[in-house]
């Protein structure tokens, strides 16, 4: 499997359907796993998807509708239940922290999970990781609701055919990296000579907001995003009116943002299928996927 | 579709699993629907099923263990977004109030819903309907539980060929009914001599608990009883020690208190199918079903 992979859980809006569960994302990051907007039944979802509960290590919630936050409860009580070891962190806007409070304590359970709380409540970084930054801004909904997106660090590697090349092995190239310069045969060469840049990978993960300049910059030049596209140009007044976004309009967040690979998802009940989502996006940007409930998209490798 | 029916939501205990969802019972009785213990995920298992939120009126809840209440969020939101127009009932440990509080405010949603509260804490009869009356006693369980029954009250009835063969019909009939006589060429007819008693209808639904003697005053003549079986008997310590029935339990509940049909649910995650559940219980009790997400039951007809 891929190190680095988006699954869909559940691609419903509001109401769930015979064939779309209630929104859950899982990104498998790494060691990491990001649970994003778990709605009701995530906990099932996963097990359908293969995504055990120990896999998580946080928790992101876009805001507090049911369809975005129901399946947190159930979530808490399987951390607790399979025993999960290490600490989830869970990032939600500050402002709903009691609806928080109430999926916590939703039912009878004993707690055994180390759960740590990050209210968010000012835009920009909201968590530093070994490798990687989260972001956090917000959109413009009926509710306060945040966007998030993940930056891995850019980072320099060195190019094994160059090494072998100059003859460079074993503690020379350790060498090399630390001290930036080597001599070789009496000849300087530079690290930078022998390796490359390399761009971190990034995700966006933009749930139900009206278009707004803040949903531009989150999806600015990522591999990966993810939009909302709860309703299609047809009805782009409702959209409007119910703080969302139309397939269309997510498609033109992608394009003008260069954002690589767009994934739509959260579709009102009243489309039966996703062939018109796809197909009125791809007008706008090509490469773009409308996913079904257990579809995973693995992050596009780079040149 | 008969106008009594028992439909299985979900039938796992504790997990839910690739082919069982957490609990949820559903019960049609004429124009009532009777909503137990709605384990996450109820809400799209209705739809999987047929049932509307609009045919809910009474909700019962046993304990408040999550996979037997965490679902009532989403239920309760869905009335709400479905413009219920009447009032539903819900019926739950008086004890467990406060996680009612957490799951009607678990996320932010308008209530257009008329929801009224009955919290059981003394034993018997707890609600007398037109033709009804529902009982409720404490179980023996981790957590406080509770049992419940609805008995339809007895019933007079007149048998056509017999007024049809004394040669009455239209206001004899009435009159003979009202004065429990009627003189028919000179001679005097008794009303019971031209009808029967008619035993009303009577159901049981007994979850999380071990033995004990209210289960089986629930269960006592009833027509269906709907009852735990988490282990079989070779876990039958496992049982004890969680507050759980083995199916060889439920089903000497059903024989000894004389219940028509029994219905099995509720079954470990251990146990991948509930072939050993019925094979351990049809030996106590010939007329038993262990249930499937989706199966329904129709009330066995009277002679």
């Amino acid at each position: 499997m891929s190190s680095r992979r988006f699954i869909a859980l559940g691609t419903a809006s509001q109401v769930p359907t015979r064939e779309r569960n209630h929104n859950g994302y899982f990104l498998r990051w790494d060691a990491e796993g990001f649970l994003f907007d778990p709605g009701e039944g995530t906990q099932r979802q996963m097990q359908f998807a293969d995504v055990s509960a120990t896999s998580i290590t946080k928790i992101f919630i876009t805001h507090f509708h049911g369809d975005h936050c129901l399946g947190l409860a159930g979530v808490l009580q399987r951390l607790s239940l399979d025993r999960v070891p290490h600490t989830v962190r869970i990032f939600f806007p500050a402002s709903g922290e009691k609806y928080l409070d109430n999926l916590a304590n939703a039912s009878i359970y004993k707690n055994f999970a180390s759960i740590e709380r990050q209210p968010v409540a000012a835009e920009g970084e909201i968590f530093r990781g070994n490798d990687y930054t989260i972001e956090a801004y917000r959109l413009d909904h009926t509710a306060e609701s945040w966007g998030y997106r993940l930056k891995e660090d850019d980072s320099f590697s060195l190019i094994p055919e160059k090494l072998e090349a100059l003859g460079l092995r074993g503690p020379d190239v350790g060498r090399l990296k630390k001290e930036g310069s080597l001599v070789v045969d009496g000849k300087t060469v530079l690290v930078t000579e022998v390796g490359a840049e390399k761009r971190g990978l990034s995700f966006a993960f933009v749930m139900d907001t009206r278009l707004c300049a803040n949903a531009y910059r989150l999806a600015a030049g990522v591999d990966l995003l993810v939009c909302e596209s709860t309703y299609l140009e047809s009805e782009k007044i409702d959209a409007k009116t119910n703080g969302h976004l139309t397939a269309r309009q997510a498609a033109t967040i992608a394009r003008d943002s260069n954002a690589r690979q767009l994934v739509l998802t959260h579709f009102s009940q009243r489309y039966p299928n996703t062939r018109d989502f796809l197909a009125e996006a791809v007008t706008v940007h090509e490469n773009t996927i409308a996913v079904r409930d257990g579809d995973f998209v693995d992050f596009p490798k780079r040149k």
